[in-house]
């Protein structure tokens, strides 16, 4: 997808919600146990009713490989559904790789050609190596890890500012304006300061929902009339908003009320 | 396995190998194609054979999530065969991740539990949280990312000593004698360093061979008479030694090359 083309449905659809499928397979409700695959049912039920509601959604790889080839089979089905019924929606392997050179480019292959994801999160710990493979395909994004939305990113990120280094010297590689970055929402004060390095760059904001982020401080902070350039993830505090049959209702009812937060 | 019983089988064997199973189906001789998992196979028969002359298994991810399904598939198959027939060898998932709660506990439940590796490489962006969930299980062990083989490392590990301060920041969480670090063999200066900050914990030593350190210098600077906590990676210029049918005896060939340089 092109990011002109997910401004444009952020607009349209006056939403900037991702929705965060960390399905784990001992929270989804029981009943949809009687099928063979119930991960998949619970995300494709999600995705059928929130789809126009929504602009992307966010696989966090992690909760599909603790079941092993099970899950796997699960997201591939996950990312299959939605790249064949809902193209419109931008999709993200919230996968943290972080590897160099050839280790890279079959990361990137994993993600990019096999599942056939828009993007995939990154950490920069090894430096540029880590990201330039993700950067020669076209209409696919790598999102960099700048400064996260738990504790501990004080223990490195937020010390002599290497949250803010990785976000300026990622901008002078190659296409770097195709780099989408991780802030999370827990810190709304630092997203000025990164709003202002990186005015024009796509953020992918977690932290909002249960980790209980200030959803309208962001809006604030990371969007202009005109720039409508973040997403804003939400996982848990969605998909898990109801607990039995009314799992989809229940989200429903939550996602729009996240998007009626939203002054547009 | 115990790291006690990791060193001394360092020590009865004379080797401080791990051998990286980087195995690209592109790369692998022809004839094995005939086999229904040709991956599986070209690790097995490696492995069947060099298992007294090696310590460790490091199997790279990325090269089996490249093929999706299939090759999470070699990949389990090659963990547990080896898991079956030699639980003397130490193994590690090299995946490096990294992320944060619940998440961080899926990733140490699809490592630890369902493929029952001995290890894992991480990246220590996102600090303690990270970490933690690993430290939780006995005769398991997190490799923290510390100071990398490739290029781009000088990006952010270098500048302020990063790579110090997360080794010395790593040693104050709880069970840190059970973190193993990563530390690249193309930097032998900073080898003395770290081993200065962390004389007792294992560390894991890529970019001999292929990236070109030098063996000696890294077994002088990391380890003693007495000490012998290092795991030194080998994988392309042993496993593709040979091209063809003889690509078992080039890789013991080149293993035994390798041994015979480290005077014990």
């Amino acid at each position: 997808m092109k990011l002109d083309q997910l401004e444009s449905n952020i607009k349209s659809k006056k939403s900037f919600l991702c929705l965060g499928l960390d399905t784990d397979i001992n929270k989804i409700p029981k009943h949809l146990f009687k099928h063979s695959d119930p991960v998949f049912r619970f995300n494709k039920l999600l995705v059928d009713e929130l789809n126009k509601k929504i602009v992307a959604v966010k696989i966090n790889t992690a909760f599909y490989e603790s079941r092993g080839l099970n899950g796997w089979t699960s997201m591939k089905k996950t990312i299959d559904y939605i790249n064949e019924n809902y193209p419109e929606i931008f999709t993200i392997a919230d996968a943290k790789r972080g590897d160099i050179g050839n280790t890279s480019k079959m990361y990137a292959k994993a993600f990019f050609e096999n599942l056939n994801f828009d993007s995939i999160t990154l950490s920069p710990y090894m430096g540029k190596d880590t990201v330039l493979e993700f950067l020669e395909y076209d209409e696919k994004y790598p999102i960099l890890l700048a400064l996260t939305s738990n504790d501990s990113a004080e223990d490195f990120q937020i010390p002599n500012n290497l949250y803010q280094k990785v976000i300026v010297k990622s901008t002078s590689w190659k296409n770097s304006n195709k780099i989408m970055y991780v802030v999370g929402a827990t810190k709304p004060n630092f997203l000025k300061i990164i709003r202002n390095i990186i005015p024009d760059n796509f953020l992918l904001i977690p932290g909002i929902g249960a980790q209980g982020g200030d959803l309208n401080k962001i809006v604030k902070y990371c969007t202009t009339n005109k720039n409508k350039k973040i997403l804003v993830n939400i996982s848990r505090s969605i998909i898990y908003a109801g607990k039995s049959k009314d799992f989809v209702s229940m989200a429903v009812k939550k996602v729009d009320e996240y998007n009626d937060l939203i002054n547009f």
